[in-house]
């Protein structure tokens, strides 16, 4: 079968690979659609990062590069393995893409997403969405319903945004702040929407992501390049601050931004995977009594997300902004993200 | 009266100052004892720091240096002001030394800690308790019972402790780990006791602390020089790392222990006040779901602290290092901390 294989920083190509076998437990899903990731573009222009280098074979999968990428994906149960009796042939089904030790402290506690030797199908081995076929353990399987496949490959970034907005305990009488309106800021800012939260602010400079970011569910776009961001997020918050706020950026400026925005004693849920350390003015922390969070992925997220999604509560068309064949993925989906990447949402592929 | 004033850094001058006379509503307190605070060290060695400077008058109290030092004291009632039944002449009592607005945000959440224009009697006006008198309203003044005033000088370090473990969300089934056995790092580690911790770690190099730190209810002491403080920690949990950690020096190689050492999920308290911006690897904090979290001072903490030492869970005795006269708070207070920073805890000053 065909499968977009990343070798290196600037390197995918389509090759043929043998079709993983489904084994007792497992189900094997043809894939639909498969959207290109933020993280696998890092990849492509910067990595190995999170695909395990020619000299570590990764903990979990023993794998190295070549690595077939993709881990937004959904699609139909293809075939079922031994012993699985709840999903069935057709089904239309997303698939959590972790890779997981399943006895380690986090895992023990539940905390699957920060397991230690923690992996994704699709960066770290066992295939990945960006081919015809994947296998994955029955517990990863999550059934779609009715929904299409094309909104499924939405739900693992929609995860993300539900499980940072569940750690941040951000309530209906809430005002939330979003930094960046790229494709987690927006996912953020409509699962903020779909929590029911009272105010939503999305603080972004590009000028098309700022469009963007009143469909998602933003009340208030702050363009930082022209505005006093703190000031002006007190000034709509009734001089508080905002009682949750979101750093989806991963820049020192913004985190202090999203620090010095947030109420007194209120949640600052970092998103962002950093490429630095940060320079933090830990004094800021302590004099408003902030929490800042760290939340990675999601755990125990998808059903609540499928329902979001579901229920209409979101939307997820407004974030699909191409759909392209495997063939063209480099091209369209690739190097298109790179050049045009403030017009671009979620680019989806069809192996 | 006599009180020990601040005027800059080295200069502290024992004045003849006026005595402040009792309001309605007010409470005028005789200090017996009142406790040299690291605050105060800081002040003389590189304020102004929270001492408003003569160009910048503190927003509510209005006065610059020179400033009466001294917050952590205790005394017993000497004048009541009209209004007041509830506390009478000759009762011992703790001041819970805050000058807040009582209209901003935090204030109105009952965070009076963190308001936006939080001053200490002590260090931004009102007198402080380097001093014979001092006034206060009501609702500063906490009635010591039987305890007496030179445990009760104690009360306000050890609310700090209070605060900060309150914050953290420590369970009796938890375990804590301290990161230095200071002044602050002592105290917290014997509010931990106090709270039913079940595991108490404390890391700390210098030798005369490390002796201190067993008395105040340490299960363990890790010297940073010669081992590997995050390892370590995780052999003493069971391979987990702390539920709840305490950062107690401002520097960033021990908030990194810190986070590594603090459990997936777990809570990282940042009690130390920094005098830099901080290198953070926010990736720790993201690939673990660690919360970082900034505790400033004490709220609704001294009844609670105060019954603490009554009941015996903890015996402050072991912190007071010495015990001088007004007179001499220069060459056996501040010199003496300063010289033998790591034999002394607490110095008492009686005025």
């Amino acid at each position: 079968m065909k499968a977009a294989r990343y070798y290196g920083p600037g390197d995918i190509r389509i090759d043929d690979v043998p079709e993983p076998r489904t084994r007792p437990g497992t189900v094997q899903v043809e894939v639909e659609w498969c959207g290109i990731c933020g993280t696998d573009l890092h990849e492509y222009l910067e990595g190995p990062i999170f695909v395990p280098a020619a000299d570590a074979p990764h903990a979990l999968t023993g794998e190295t590069l070549p690595i077939t990428l993709g881990h937004e994906f959904a699609g139909v149960v293809h075939e079922v393995g031994d012993g699985i009796d709840d999903v069935h042939v057709g089904d239309r089904v997303v698939v959590e893409p972790y890779i997981i030790c399943g006895h380690c402290d986090a895992c023990a506690q539940g905390k699957y997403n920060v397991c230690e030797s923690l992996g994704f199908v699709g960066l770290s081995g066992f295939g990945g969405g960006f081919s015809q076929l994947v296998v994955a353990e029955r517990r990863w399987i999550h059934p779609l319903g009715d929904l299409g496949t094309d909104l499924g490959a939405l739900v693992e970034p929609l995860a993300v945004a539900h499980h940072a907005v569940r750690l941040s305990g951000a309530q209906p009488n809430h005002s939330a702040l979003v930094f960046g309106a790229g494709p987690i800021g927006l996912v953020t800012t409509a699962a903020l929407r779909a929590s029911g939260v009272e105010q939503i602010i999305v603080v972004e400079p590009a000028a098309a992501r700022k469009q963007k970011a009143p469909i998602a569910g933003a009340d208030h776009v702050i363009d930082p390049t022209t505005s006093d961001v703190v000031s002006e997020v007190r000034e709509l918050t009734k001089g508080r601050g905002a009682d949750v706020s979101f750093e989806c950026a991963g820049i020192d400026a913004v985190l202090k931004s999203a620090i010095l925005s947030t109420r007194a004693g209120g949640t600052c849920v970092n998103v962002a995977i950093w490429g630095h350390e940060a320079s933090v003015a830990m004094n800021d922390l302590v004099f408003h009594e902030v929490n800042v969070l760290g939340s990675l992925g999601y755990a125990n997220d998808h059903p609540a997300t499928i329902e979001m999604i579901a229920s209409g509560k979101v939307d997820p068309f407004q974030f699909i902004t191409g759909r392209i064949a495997l063939d063209d993925i480099v091209k369209n989906g690739f190097d298109e993200l790179i050049n045009n990447k403030e017009e671009n949402v979620k680019i989806l592929v069809q192996p």
